[in-house]
């Protein structure tokens, strides 16, 4: 790979997504993304005894779809990448286990997929892997009660609050050729807006969307008008408002191009205030909408930016602001 | 990069560790490392709050001095790759944010290093990168109250315990010359050894341990004896009697060079039960003992095998039993 600017990383060697898979519940399925989800749950506890096990449940089958999308066998992934909100992303630990293929966690809060892609395009483009496995997760049941409040409880939920999705996805990243492919990836540094309300995620993770995308921008040389599509992962209908905004104090109109996930996910009558969130959110989104629409050849050129807000119950009871990522990868029709 | 056999991965250019720093405890500094360790702290509280804050700042000292000890300056570093064992690797995302640089979080629990420096060697020697810095730590006290008892609770340790080490360390990994290099990565599959006690760690861990070990010594065609000194993380006296045995089991003698960190952390008389346990324990003997020992030219080529258990208080609490890992790094004196 090729170091572009200060941040941007261009690759060298072509990388494809030759594979991908997505699962989501039932409001997800119900939700503006309808014709897109093709496998949805009804039933979001899966048949299994606690919602992290349904949590986990989902992650084996949709891991096992990517992988038969892409025509492989288990045996042929080289290298497993994935992680979830779960404490200690259990979820994708026990699929790792099932999987049984070397395998690398990684926590990234709601920007776990682009880390995940990110970091398997440039293991390919490095020439000691064929196929990576990337993998992300939330599940609203098992989310809210570790983070927020349990579930019986049924807390009035704040106007600014968003809707942990219920869903997930998984790419095969590959040295095969699909039509498909990353052609660069910018990490992200962490950034911190000041917010310490664990119910107003958009705003606190706005600031990192914004610095990544400047950044990636100012390295590139390029502008938001040379992509057909710009996607944050979750910010919200607040935190893209302020996206805008701040995008826009930097001299970046992000145009009619520019949309994010977490707002677009559900109807407006879903009740899910400014929308939805979640590591799984942009995921099912981008597996399924964002690379049909590319297949398809509706969009040549998009960037995908997840979002993720890296707080812990502890640091907030703690008084500590969100401290906040937005990995983004630049995806392509060949 | 160039794989050999499954799972083993060879660098093609050369990978060097030119900055390191490490930063313990009081009870790590008395105990069988005592002379190595020059950097230790008095009062486990930093003199902050919580000791979940403690173990921030411990971070964020061990990162500076880290890259001081590199010649460098922050700007210097294209990427810092960490993790540590607070839910959300909550130490690492503040270390990060203050770091300003772009982040990458790992949760490999007490593997946690080997997995970063793994993945740094990698993305160096694909070329998009100059300067990674890798991390990890761990805390007595912010461990032991989120994964089992309040600490006022004083409960009675099981025998086959152990005690989570108070300490971390920081490397930067540069294709910039230095007498230290990372010339092999092996990384691990998830193993599952059916153990249900998260006292009980070691015996969790050891399958881990001894599959990475026997798939490296597949791969490359050699053996144990070919190595100054293996050491595994954290298995404890227990847990590495077990990996013995395992190893003989697969025709493998680990010998009079292997080594588990944990079962030589502390002294006897310190009451560590089996011994040392945690993300910071292999990374500052890492940091200090060995490389000081391949610098000397005392070792020439040595084994790391940092162990980790990849369960949470959710997953125990549910019944589940404990996934592990073990990734492996090659280092040799040049």
């Amino acid at each position: 790979m090729k170091r572009i600017g200060k941040q941007t990383l261009e690759l060298e060697n072509e990388c494809f997504i030759i594979g991908k898979s997505s699962l989501v519940g039932e409001k997800e399925k119900n939700g503006a993304f309808n014709e897109y989800f093709e496998n949805y749950v009804d039933d979001d506890k899966m048949g299994q005894k606690t919602f992290e096990k349904a949590e986990r449940k989902m992650l084996e089958i949709i891991t096992e779809n990517a992988i038969r999308d892409a025509n492989l066998y288990k045996g042929d992934i080289d290298l497993y990448l994935s992680g979830d909100l779960t404490n200690q992303i259990v979820s994708s630990n026990y699929v790792a286990e099932i999987l049984g293929v070397p395998f690398i966690g990684i926590y990234s809060a709601c920007s776990t997929i682009t880390a995940c892609l990110g970091l398997a395009t440039m293991l390919i483009d490095g020439g000691g892997f064929n196929n990576i496995l990337c993998s992300s997760i939330s599940h609203f049941s098992s989310a809210e009660r570790q983070y927020r409040y349990p579930l019986e409880f049924g807390n009035q939920r704040q106007a600014y609050s968003q809707w942990t999705v219920t869903g997930g996805g998984a790419f095969v990243i590959s040295n095969k050729k699909s039509n498909i492919k990353i052609t660069k990836v910018c990490f992200s540094k962490v950034q911190d807006y000041g917010v310490i309300d664990i119910a107003n995620m958009g705003a606190a993770m706005a600031v990192a969307a914004c610095d990544t995308l400047c950044s990636f921008f100012d390295d590139t040389n390029s502008k938001p008008g040379d992509y057909d599509f710009i996607a944050t992962g979750d910010l919200g209908k607040l935190g893209s408002d302020i996206l805008r905004d701040l995008m826009s104090k930097k001299g970046y109109d992000v145009g009619q191009n520019y949309s994010d996930i977490g707002h677009s996910i559900y109807k407006f009558e879903e009740e899910s205030y400014q929308g939805g969130i979640g590591a799984g959110c942009s995921t099912c989104v981008l597996a399924t909408y964002i690379l049909d629409k590319l297949k398809s050849g509706v969009f040549k050129k998009v960037l995908i930016v997840a979002t993720g807000a890296l707080m812990s119950t502890i640091t907030n009871q703690q008084g500590d602001s969100i401290p906040s990522i937005a990995h983004l990868v630049e995806i392509v029709k060949c």
